[in-house]
This record gives structure tokens, C-alpha cells and sequence, in this order.
């Protein structure tokens, strides 16, 4: 049996060896860990989905199970409940992102759990309790995660677990595209591209929240109309495929709907040129994803005469940021709204055993398809 | 003899028709000019570059004598001493600039004259006052421009005349760009496209007076070389071809430059793309003109994870916010700077009666050229 070196939490453990996909992996040459010394507090043993080099996604992750580590008297110890697959999380593993955890390591960084144990140190923390990663932090893809009490903010237990695990990233993000740009107000407009994913569909909702409505534009595809009728129930005024903007003018399309001064892109390519078309002059594109793989094109008319300003958003920057407290502020801002049905978005949970399944889905191997939520 | 419907300086002339190039117009439906009474004070006749319909500069334009218009109370009456032609004077004549005169209209927006008479309730101005256009007004090709004394800054008679025809265009637009966008320090680096143009010469020398390095591309061509020594000797830091740029790592050949803060474009293209491949993290891009006719093509990961920002300057626009008297003291600093030979940059100064040669010479019939200033 092998030993792991220290992984991304800063741990060792000893490892069952079985992939996610079947088959074993090539190489483990795992450093022994340092043995703790007998009265330590220790973790139980937790199963995780590890890579030990970058590459595919579904090739490189194993299903292992990691030995019991020493609970310091700073940490705490928490039995995850549910983490979602992001397309970062798949990148991350890729080793195309910027975030790039020591290896091997364990995948996924953001979850919730319940406090199953805490160090000696630990006060405002109990078993039971219900906690989130906050901020986010890599290794949330296994049953339990032992972390400095600094990655863990306390949350109401009334809260739907895949809620509490998908907030900090997505929904934050849309939050604070919405408020760190432009100046809106009641009765303002944003245009976005990639409606239909996560940040996408709380776009629509904190800014109706806000009075500001939005106009959205979809893929073509199957179920492109069911689509459109979702969103516009979640309060979208407008929603588009990309091929009905196939026009000479987009904003002639516009009834009631103002020129948008704010757009978000998380898609590039034509989606984000018809972002810039709808944006009024003045206005501020926001590039938070590159789905589709290709570059946003402007003209230089565009940036002379319609005075438009291209910027980006990256989360991981503005929580490094030294804004932890501002940022569970909001988190119990947008966890309030999820109480009260006020915000909602579309997630599928899976078992932790059927996790491939969910990486293979998240991979687009399966068609479009919602969220994947694991559930521990 | 017909007579001219009002012009953009809002006065009918007289016309002597002749072209600068040679035919003569086809239509010229001209207005009668109002009666003036008896005792009203006239201009002299005025020699000017017309046209009266959009089109290409070198068919549209022609040279015509103008008839003596009344000076009014608020007017001042200045002969013409040099105006530029500038890119933007020629999109205006194709119509494919936002600014559209009403037709028929005569050419230019910025120029020096010394003052020839006054309305009666002028103050501050006396005949023999230079004179300097500002902000800058349409109608400066012509031998004695009528304008309300809101548009005439007096100036000190020691300017070189080439300098304060062409100061409130260019040289304002590079002072602009260097102060509006980025807090730059001494020490701190700016990359610009387009270098020996104009504003690319200003900004060299704005720049090195205030301790900002430069990083300058210039175009491939015959004289290239040449070029490079010039530009060194305004200031330039380092000055590259574009084909200098072909290389996997622009950033491996900065020696003692740092990593550039903010970027100009004036051409778009892949003289676009090394502006952006300069910018250190977090870097600004604004684009003041596009010479190459090309879009800028940016990944949507410069967005995201190099957090660039990419914007636009258009002096019309800053001008037009009610900022005379501060674009008035930027001018004096700017002209001071010149007279202490601080600021200098090529011209070409062209006899007004050759003024379709500087035209043919302005639209690149004539390979690359120094910017034309017609002196009258």
C-alpha cells in the first residue's frame, strides 16, 4: 500500500486505489505521511475523486479513499453533503486555469458539510452545524475535508444543501457583475449572452429584484423554445436565439426593453459581438466566460464613437481581494433570497458513487445539460 | 452667378466656381444670401475648399472665391494663416464620420489666423491678435473664416504658426489619453501602436517629460530604420517593426522597460493584438483611431484572467462636455511646450493654392507622408 503526498488540503493519507473510470492508475508513488502522534484528534477516512497529473477530466480523476488525517486546533473537520462540477473545476484539472493545486490533488472548490468534528481551538463551531466553503478552496470533491476554520462560514440549517453548494460561485458572480460595473438603476437594462447557465439565470432574477430588466440570449437548439419560456419565468423581458438576431438592426427588436447599458459574456465569439450590438452608447461589456473558444471582435469604431468599454470578471481575483467578510455578507444575501423562493436555478444531484457520470455530463459527453450537484 | 446657401459657418457667399482639381461642378443650386443692411460691417471675400456633396475628398472638394458675409456683433473675422487636413477631415467629407456639416460645406476644423476685424461688441480681441480655432469648427480650408468669438482663443504671437493650426487635434488627444485613463507614475510604461504619427510622436515626448517609458510600433516599410532614429530621438524608450513583434514572447524583449500599464491603438488589427500582448496585468487598451480598417480581436481570457480593459478616446466627444476653458489651458501648456522646443513633430507645410497636392498626399495617393498643414 502507497502513501500520498501532501495534497491541497495539506494532508496524507493512505490510498485505496480504484478510478472512477475503472481502471487503475499507472503510477502511484506516494510519500508516507507523517505519522501523528497518538493522541491526535484524527479525521475518518474519506473517500475523494483525485487526479494525480493534469489532463481529461474523465481519465485522470480516481475514486480513492484517502487515510484519516490530524484535525489541528485551528481546523475542522466537516462531512461534505453536496459540491458542484464547474466548467473551472474541469479546467482546473485540465491544467489550463489559472488555480493550480500542488498534485496530486483533489478536485472541486466550493461544497457544503456538516461540522463532524473540531480542534481544540475551534470556537462558534459545533458538530452539526451547517457550513459552507468560504472562499472557496480546492479538494471539496470527497466525503470529508478537513480545513483551517477560515474556510468555513457557519449558514442556516433551513437552507437546501445544493443551494448552499453552488452559491458562492455562481450566484456571487452574477451579484457582483451586476454591482460593480455600472452604476444602474430601476428601469436600466442588461443584455447577457449564455442565459441559460447558472450565473445566466440569476442575472435575470437579481436584476428584476432590482427593477432592471434584461434581455437574453440563448444557443440555438432543441428546446430553445422551453428555453425561452423558463427564463422568462424566472423574469426575463427578452430572450433571443442567436439566429433571430440574425438582423440588420437588433435593437429595432426591442419593444419596451431600453438599450441595455450593461452586458455580460460568457461565451465570445458572435454571442459576444451581438452583446455589443445591443449595448447603447457608452456602454460596458463584462467577459466572464469563453464557452464557445473563440475571441470577442470589436471594431475600432466601436470603442471611438460608441464609446463602448470592454472589461472582465474573474471570482478567484476578487475574493483573493482580501474580501472574505464582504463576500459572506452576500453570500447571506443571496442564501436569504434562495429562502424565500426568490432565486432559483436549475441543478441535477448525483450520488457521489455515480460522480463519473456527472463529470461526463458536465463534459458536454451527454448533450446539454444542468449542473451536476454531487451529493455525499 | 449663383449664390451659396448657407454654409457651416452660417453665412451665403458669393461663388466663383473652380475645382481643385480641374472640372467643374455639376450642380451647384445655390441659395441668394440675405440682403445686408447698408452699414453692416462684411468680411473680405473668401477663397475655400468645398464641397457639396459626401464622396472621396480629391473628386468632391473644389476650390471656390466665397462672397463677403456680415460680421455681427459677437463675430470675429480672421484671416487664415494654416490649417491641417486631417484623417478625420477627410472621413467627414466622405460621410463617413459622425460629425456631418450641413451641405454644401467647406472642409477643415482646425487652424491659426490672426484676427482681421471685429463685431461691435467684441472685447479682448483686436485686429493683429493671433488666433487659434477652439474648440475646434468646421470650415477652416478657406482664406477668412466668420465665427462667434466663442471659438477663437487668443494665443501668444511667438507660435510657430504649423504648431498652433495643428495643436488642438493631436497634440491634446495624446496629453488626453496620457492623463484620462490610467494613474501613471514616473517609471511607469505605455505601448502604443501607430508611433509615428502625430499623437504617437506627442505621447513619446508627453510621456518622457512626466518619466513614463515608451514602447513603440511602427509600421514594416522602406525607411523604417530612419524612422526608429527619429522616434529615439523625441524619447522613444524602444521602437519595434511589427514584423519585429513576430516572435512567441513580445515581453522577452523588453530589457530595462517595464511591462507596460496602459496601451494606445490607432490602427486595429495585429498592430491591435502586440498593443495587448504588451500590457502587463491588468492593463488598459484605448483605441483612438483605426487606420488599418481592421476589428480588435481580443481572447475572452485577456478579459478574464489578464484583466484588460479596453476602451476608446474621442476628442470630439471630450470636447463637446463644456470643457473649453480646460481644453483652453491644455492648449497654453501644450503651446508653451512647443515654443520651448519641448514638443515638436513633422509637418508638411503645402501653399494653400496646392491644396489638392496636400490632399492626394493626405489620402496615401503618394506613399507615407508627414501630416499636411495648409498655409495660406
Amino acid at each position: 500500500m502507497d502513501l500520498l503526498s501532501s495534497t491541497p488540503l495539506a494532508c496524507a493519507r493512505f490510498v485505496t486505489l480504484k478510478t472512477t473510470h475503472g481502471a487503475l492508475p499507472k503510477s502511484t508513488h506516494f510519500l508516507r505521511p507523517r505519522i501523528p502522534t497518538f493522541s491526535a484528534l484524527m479525521s475518518p477516512p474519506s473517500t475523494a475523486v483525485l487526479y494525480e497529473n493534469h489532463g481529461p477530466p474523465d481519465t485522470v480523476t480516481k475514486l480513492l479513499e484517502l487515510p484519516p488525517v490530524e484535525i489541528k486546533a485551528n481546523d475542522v473537520c466537516v462531512k461534505m453533503l453536496a459540491s458542484p462540477i464547474h466548467p473551472s473545476d474541469l479546467n482546473i484539472i485540465e491544467g489550463v486555469y489559472p488555480v493550480r493545486p500542488p498534485l496530486p490533488a483533489v478536485g472541486g472548490r466550493e461544497g457544503v458539510g456538516e461540522v463532524h468534528s473540531v480542534g481544540s481551538s475551534i470556537q462558534g463551531l459545533s458538530p452539526g452545524d451547517l457550513v459552507m466553503m468560504s472562499p472557496p478552496s480546492d479538494g471539496t470533491w470527497q466525503t470529508h475535508v478537513v480545513k483551517d476554520q477560515s474556510f468555513w462560514h457557519k449558514i442556516d440549517k433551513d437552507t437546501p444543501v445544493e443551494y448552499a453548494a453552488t452559491v458562492s460561485v455562481n450566484p456571487l458572480t452574477a451579484l457582483r457583475m451586476i454591482e460593480d460595473f455600472v452604476d444602474l438603476n430601476s428601469g436600466d437594462a442588461i443584455v447577457q449572452n449564455g442565459a441559460t447557465s447558472m450565473v445566466g439565470q440569476c442575472v435575470i432574477q437579481l436584476a428584476k429584484l432590482r427593477g432592471i430588466r434584461t434581455i437574453n440570449i440563448i444557443r440555438d437548439r432543441t428546446g430553445s423554445d422551453k428555453a425561452k419560456e423558463k427564463l422568462k419565468k424566472l423574469g426575463a423581458d427578452e430572450v433571443y436565439t442567436q439566429s433571430q438576431l440574425d438582423v440588420k438592426n437588433v435593437k429595432s427588436l426591442l419593444a419596451n426593453v431600453p438599450e441595455p447599458v450593461l452586458g455580460f459574456n460568457c461565451v465570445g465569439g458572435n454571442a459576444a459581438t451581438l452583446v455589443l450590438k445591443f449595448l447603447r452608447q457608452g456602454g460596458t461589456m463584462v467577459t466572464y466566460g469563453g464557452m464557445a473558444k473563440k475571441p470577442v471582435t470589436v471594431s475600432t469604431s466601436a470603442f471611438i464613437f460608441k464609446d463602448l468599454s470592454l472589461t472582465g470578471f474573474y471570482l478567484q481575483k476578487w475574493i483573493s481581494s482580501d474580501k472574505t467578510q464582504e463576500c459572506r455578507e452576500m453570500l447571506d444575501y443571496l442564501l436569504g433570497l434562495i429562502r424565500e423562493g426568490k432565486l432559483k436555478y436549475d441543478m441535477e444531484l448525483v450520488p457521489f458513487s455515480e460522480s463519473h457520470v456527472a463529470l461526463d455530463k458536465s463534459l458536454g459527453k451527454l448533450g446539454s445539460q444542468p449542473k451536476q450537484v454531487i451529493k455525499f
